[in-house]
């Protein structure tokens, strides 16, 4: 029997990284800086202390290679972690592909998503910083979830902003939240002036998340107790993510194997970021492999936006970024993958992306279930819509290798279970889901309201 | 660091047993056979053929001590076994107990439970017997999934017959069947005798897991290629359940403990026998561990039932069993733990606890969820709130250890999560969850109609 004949590897919870990698030191043209929406200048770390705590300001603006995991951290870390890597055996004997696929499943934890790697350590600095409470914004429900559990883990109040149409779709998000012990509040709200204005004008706003971030971002600097917390985009955000490429390669390495193509879903980033930088890493050394960002097309933010500097939220209380962006009034249309719903991006993916070293495709959602519903019925694990586009992108992959009869290895992020979007999965049994594509006016309108930066 | 300091144990795969337990070789007294509804005589395996493979009623019938686990199963359980063994360090914590606190997570794999041990087994020996679908019964729908998951995996078809509240409460379990092919209908339904007779009768009915059981039964008697699969109860079921406990002893044994007391919640017991079973089988050699059973108040079987012979659905088509049962008439409140509304119990559950080899306690819900909650918060999983039973229980008994500062050794099943079950959370939260105790008035009118059975 070959070693790579297995279901699953996994490692012992001594091999979880003792490091994260941080990309920025290796990337040939670094990630340009944030701008202050006050200033219109480059923010400086007093900047961003009435929202962040310090430890995490240095994060985001290191060039380190290397950043020490918290003893405590990796503690929380070992409760569902190393995540397991599985072969697809069940998918390459459905799509009858001479490809051997691999995923990392990081959906075996309490919240059901990657977020959980990232929440913690963020709750971690601000409780050693003395902050006593987190404020964040949420659509799906996945971030907002895992920074509930985080702060309750570490003895902290958390104020969850959920966009209003999901608080309304999602209740089972919300009471997932509220069992360990967070506000959960629809927004836009009340408690806010960024939310009372917005209503002031359309009592009936459905909200978005551009809203929600504005609400949470303005609720920590108008507190001096409370701090904001992001769960993708910035860089200390795909930073703690790379645990899942570190992991993922050593687990690779045990069954020698060295992927061609690695996919990953692709909202703000951090996912792509976790699973692909320790690659990348190999490929800025002169290695071949393929990264691909996966974005729905209702939210090409790669695929058709620009790069320039964009506001991260609506209300233009968030640091200015340079990134690819649909531009921040753009509001995409309700799909299903509500983690992927972001008009901007991570400025280390949008750099290297604009730099040529990864690639991005884009899928309607119905091509996009199909595919969800081809990996649940062949693997037996329900994924969640904004992981399915991973695998959408993977399966062609594996169907181009079918046509060619390479032995290509492929790799793929399985970013979170499906079990709080069932509905969606009636939509698509019932024949209701549309592929939705992006307007083309609409982002042509919200890229004329771009911030000017004098770089 | 002492190696009892961690947070959790894991196995290889290849630590997967390769055989099941049956702990009937060692009983003291066997369980009673079952008698046959219609010639109200034992039951011969014959009269079993209409319903079972014969593979299936020859481990139902055996007082062999292991039985092989088939190649292809064990293949398939590798997709999530070895479960893991957690220390629940932060629920100690929060108790301040002096007992070391372990559970071993069996919700870790796509449908949540334990189900999925039993489910994949059933499957696999009805297919190499040329059946092609499935019939069964749901009640919380934790059952059905899994049986719908194993049916998708070996090519079969799957009717669940989903109790009609259930049905409509729960739709993200529907989904969930539906996601892996399944036909899942309302019972009662229009598609049986029984069904429609029911129907005729209360066009409004509501449904019940003993009328679900005579539907599905009743399909799988009346067509050839469909046979009957049963989540719990039967001696074949909670034979493969018995990988839970023997996996666990191993995980203990490597950090050189031993259990003083095992809580386990019991419905129809094979989640119970599976983590117990191996573990009694030292204390019929003379070990002292104590296994506890966990019921709750709303359907005492074991703590308030009577021992003897019953059926094992409403309309009276499937096996008669000694068993400790409230009667097959009765209907229990319509608690949040679904799993547990089951009338009887296990024939060799039941027999171990009338020879007083076991213990048993029952919970209202409310106290079972305030548990819950507890467990949730200190160790970051939202637990089902069948499995929520036997964290009340290890509670309990670990503030016991604090009252009398022994350093006991706990162990409890988390049976699986409690992902589909945030509606019942909502109901604690907003304070709606009464402890709903059983009439004592309607168990004494239904024993009046056990059947008369000449032992």
């Amino acid at each position: 029997m070959s070693k790579r004949d297995v279901t699953k590897v996994l490692l012992d919870e001594n091999e979880i990284p003792r490091q994260w990698y941080n990309i920025v030191a290796d990337m040939p043209n670094k990630p340009m800086p944030f701008y202050s929406p006050m200033t219109g200048k480059p923010a400086t770390p007093d900047d961003m202390k009435a929202i962040f705590p310090m430890e995490l300001i240095m994060q985001e603006m290191s060039a380190d290679r290397w950043i020490d995991i918290p003893d405590e951290v990796r503690e929380m870390y070992k409760q569902w972690r190393p995540a397991p890597l599985y072969r697809a055996k069940g998918l390459e004997k459905l799509l009858g592909t001479p490809a051997r696929i691999y995923y990392k499943y990081e959906g075996t934890n309490a919240t059901g998503s990657h977020k959980l790697n990232t929440s913690i350590p963020q709750a971690f600095y601000n409780k050693a910083a003395g902050i006593k409470r987190l404020a964040t914004e949420t659509g799906a429900g996945q971030w907002g979830s895992a920074l509930s559990l985080a702060c309750n883990r570490f003895g902290m109040e958390c104020t969850v902003y959920m966009v209003k149409v999901s608080y309304q779709q999602k209740p089972y998000r919300r009471s997932f939240m509220k069992t360990f012990g967070a506000d959960v509040i629809a927004s836009p709200s009340n408690l806010t002036n960024c939310g009372r204005s917005i209503l002031e004008k359309d009592p009936d706003c459905t909200g978005s998340l551009g809203i929600a971030i504005s609400e949470a971002v303005e609720d920590a600097a108008t507190h001096s107790d409370t701090n904001y917390a992001l769960g993708s985009v910035l860089n200390h955000v795909c930073m703690h993510q790379t645990i899942i490429g570190m992991e993922t390669k050593k687990q690779l390495e045990m069954i020698d194997e060295y992927p061609d193509a690695i996919f990953a879903c692709c909202g703000g980033g951090s996912n792509f970021a976790g699973i692909t930088f320790p690659f990348l890493a190999d490929k800025l050394k002169g290695s071949k492999v393929r990264a691909v960002a996966v974005e729905p097309t209702a939210c090409p933010t790669l695929t058709k936006g620009v790069f320039a500097y964009d506001y991260g939220d609506t209300a233009k209380v968030a640091p200015i970024t340079k990134m690819y962006t649909l531009g921040h009034d753009f509001v995409p249309a309700g799909i299903h993958a509500g983690g992927l719903r972001y008009h901007g991006e991570s400025p280390i993916v949008s750099q290297l992306y604009h730099d040529g070293l990864i690639e991005a495709q884009a899928y309607g959602q119905k091509s996009v279930f199909e595919a969800a519903v081809m990996f649940a019925r062949s693997e037996g694990i329900v994924p969640a819509p904004e992981s399915s586009h991973a695998i959408r992108g993977a399966i062609n992959e594996a169907l181009l290798a079918k046509e060619s009869g390479e032995e290509k290895v492929i790799l793929f992020c399985l970013s979170g279970h499906g079990y709080f979007d069932f509905s969606a999965y009636d939509n698509y049994f019932e024949g209701k889901l549309e592929d939705i594509e992006y307007s083309e006016e609409s982002v042509k309108t919200s890229l004329n309201n771009l911030p000017k930066i004098e770089e």
